[in-house]
């Protein structure tokens, strides 16, 4: 996994998956600005195959959400950050699985917000992939179907945490993790801080589209090929995720209740746009105030998540910003 | 206030604005079908007006965000939905202000989410509205200005609560009231449904535009002049808020914390989806689970909003529905 | 309702209960000091008596948690507060009830918390009130009984809230209202905030006894014969309800989610404890933050309510205090 | 660590203290029945000891609240239940501490909901601990003193979770952690379910005392010589930490918001109370929001803690219960 103009290429056997983000033996290594193309299993590692495929009863409970990674960033030190720029995320098979879960959900009580109410019934619904159409299709019970546009994005992308932590691969935070917000699609940088020395980032849970908050639960989950190119900011921290795309500057909060998630996104991403503009922090929320834009990833997993968007060309003439200059670089080095 | 082809108009005297949502004499009576032409005064009841003029010194807050009403609808009775359709709203002033105000908005304690820390500055923006570009201008202290699109709005709109009630204007339920999301804008038609006779709707805190989840706490505040007509659907009951636009069937929830909010809208959006196409719930869930929308309405407001949305054109064959058949109908009438 | 020796006495008809905490024609007046008397009904209007008598089916909607009110306090004005002192609470019927209902209580999902599962059964509980031995006796579907301590308590007492609203009996606040707290009993007295000229203040919502958070959402309901002495403090505002006990100084908040009525509680407690002792607001954080205590009201409501106390003999050389001298002259006025 | 009449010591080197539970080198093995005796060093590592040891300052963020631990316990495999009766906890220095820190507690914007103002001030309290008297003494800024009574307790106590997690020893859940209530303290059993071969529990964060819920995030912070017993339940698992004194049965949940911690805690209680006594779980439900009782843990760490209990003494006839079984059995083995 070293070369530098063919791309590496990481392909996990199964029982390389992790489960985890934390410190462990790298899948592999990579050099600063050389792609990699790897390969993501779905959150269901694969077994939900049909509509008898009921997650309960087919997948272990400790092995889902599988992850490629972690991978190991030549040169990445705490401090540093990790800028990883996604170039195409594309489904592996023709189909995409969904499915209700016993307990977990927004529109049902769960394992946090227990209740004595029995869980809602299981059901796994297959979707159709087609990458000429460019759709998904539902098929409900009665047969009837709804095509929906086709777009691919990644629900957990993140790197090890600080301090010796191992953090599940289901739920979400400053590391990144499952943060299951469309955002995270091709053509993106995200950036994340380097907590221990090569960062080691993974990513998973590749969505062949979600709807905001992924009501149910479940996206409609797809096994994904994926390349992607990581450059490194050194020398500058992050403390939540932030994305960058051509149109937008992006934090991620990741907390429960849901308005703290977006709290955390608003505070960074005032100080960001402060910091970039030269504005007071009370000038930077107004103009957020009235200008920003923001979605909701996840209403489902342990922390909800909230994306704080603002748009770049309403930014009045602003300094030079490490983020804005390393997706703009990436962007350029990798237009086809 | 009682003639067919002239629009009715209705323009308060300063003492006559509402402070609450409840049973009280109404300032006007509209059939349905009646065009009606009212003025809002912005949430500040107009009496900020620099960036000297500080909310906490110039306004009583027992008299802030004033609303123009009640109207009684004739024929209007409990178990009915009032049908607002809002043909156009329009500033009636060159500028408009934002504030931030003590303890109120997203990024600061707040009388509800107490600490012992000190507010943040209160400071007034005052923004140009240009109604021939259709901008908005932010001045930041330094002098520069960013622009951005006008979006005219009414952050509170709704009708008298059951139970003898009455509800402050600043805050949001299943009446409506100061839901302050931007999904209430010209080309709509807003139901809500009637608990008492005549429905006593009524509106104001009109936004030249807003961000998504108004992060400070107070959007472009403007006086309006704002057109609609309100139709009424006889014998149907609407739980929770319900917008139809040209694209999208949208419901509003409004709760603490946020994500009660966002599991009260999509709740009720997918029974409604579920009656109007025929699928059953757990169907009509996994179809908005990939292909809804939702956006924050306020995160600062004493109950956030969220609005779950659904495309029209995701819908499979679906049947007659009255409030789709009501805004379509409404939107015919009133083209220009 | 207006000699001094003998209790002023007041005896709703049942049409004269009151559904909101407002401003509406007084059902008595009192001068400070006099003792009144009064009746109130159960959270039911006294129409659930067996099992059969499920509340759904028997109890309309929006008359429910009928309180006795309001009564008009000579001399009161906005800018005072009501010292209400509870001499005695005394159940009126050797039963009480208790139920469930359909999407309320904290153990299942409810109108705010909504989910698609269908509701817990409904059922209801008739208690045995035993006087003499001063039991509650639960019984069980299979026959078995418990013996529970009776402990009398006012789950809902009020004033008229500010600008004209109308608060729902069912919900709480700055103005009391429905805060289930047994901190409500016998030997306190309640401290709430003047809005409106004479107070009108209420009380209604007995229960036999109730454990803490009221779970299911239902205490052990019962009509009660209570008697209480209002003094009047003139010129001291109270933001949200206090209570003074012999041993207590409490402060009740009302919020959701339920560590903002966690944090409304102790931050109005912090500042009470430090214009008490002298203390910088650190130092009485501090204090109560090792030796105070903390009790829940209701996780069931529509505003959660948490009570934060501190002992009176754990406070240092302290300061006059009108809460204090108010209580502590109503007791010795009062003793028997 | 292995002979059985006198007890194993535990008493760690300064780098062998641990903050994460997980799956790692144990620090000693003992068997089920043995006797267990360990030092504990305070949340600071014993670092700050003067009102001049800021902790920003003389802490390393990543190496606060160290645990002794992990231990093995032979015999101990997923499924089973590890019951850890608490012998005694006495403080090991006469001073303890504690202290602001920056935006974290109740009473203050945090890194979850977070806001744009500065945090309150940094300030320590040195505490006296008098184990004669016992009592620990309050200082306040202007010299005045509290005493209030010495209550030792462990903030942290838990076991490694499932799936290769480790869990920073700042938050809690289902493997216990830092719930920070002050119900586990001497006398009591805390029950924690097996994720892994061994258990692997470890536990520290004394405090000489603590109200409810830490309000200013820091107890009485302090070292602690603690002696303890372990059982083994075989075949008994436990999906969240349950506690057993002489008079209560007690279920720990652990979440945000508030009430989610509320509701595991009641949920997990109610079945409990429903397997013991035969009753359905509406009958437990019912017993317990009349007789049961509730201790809010903490309301500043990651996870905010709730503890449900019941009054062994208010259960009818009931089965034989493993848990209460082992609790009096150690009980009765260790009594003086």
């Amino acid at each position: 996994v070293t070369t530098s103009v063919e791309p590496a290429v990481v392909i996990p056997r199964p029982e390389e998956f992790a489960y985890v983000f934390g410190t462990r033996p790298p899948l592999g290594t990579i050099r600063p600005g050389q792609p990699l193309r790897i390969f993501t299993e779905d959150c269901f590692g694969g077994l939900v195959k049909t509509t008898e495929d009921l997650p309960s009863r087919v997948c272990d409970l400790n092995s889902v959400n599988p992850v490629t990674g972690p991978i190991y960033v030549q040169g990445a030190q705490p401090g540093d950050t990790l800028a990883i720029h996604l170039l195409s995320i594309t489904p592996t098979r023709p189909w995409a699985v969904s499915a209700t879960f016993p307990h977990f959900g927004a529109l049902t009580s769960s394992h946090e917000t227990a209740t004595l109410q029995p869980p809602l019934d299981e059901r796994v619904w297959v979707y159709g992939v087609d990458l000429v159409t460019g759709q998904v299709r539902f098929q409900a019970r009665d047969g009837r179907t709804v095509n929906l546009p086709l777009a691919p994005m990644h629900g957990t992308i993140g790197v090890a945490p600080a301090g010796g932590q191992a953090i599940s691969t289901l739920t979400s935070g400053p590391h990144g993790g499952n943060m299951d917000t469309p955002e995270v699609r091709a053509g993106v940088t995200v950036f994340l801080g380097v907590n221990v020395d090569g960062g080691l980032f993974g990513l998973g849970d590749g969505h062949a589209r979600q709807g905001d908050g992924e009501v149910c639960g479940v996206a409609v989950e797809a096994a994904m090929n994926t390349t992607l190119v990581v450059d490194l900011l050194k020398g500058v921290p992050t403390p939540w995720p932030r994305i960058v795309s051509d149109q937008h500057l992006m934090v991620v909060g990741a907390a429960r209740p849901l308005e703290d998630a977006y709290r955390i996104a608003h505070v960074d991403l005032t100080r960001w746009v402060a910091e970039l503009t030269g504005f007071d922090e009370l000038d930077a929320m107004q103009l957020i105030s009235q200008g920003g834009e923001a979605t909701v990833g996840n209403v489902c997993d342990p922390a909800y998540t909230f994306v704080a968007k603002y748009r770049r060309d309403r930014l009045p003439s602003h300094l030079a910003d490490p983020y804005l200059l390393a997706h703009d670089q990436l962007r350029a080095d990798h237009a086809h």
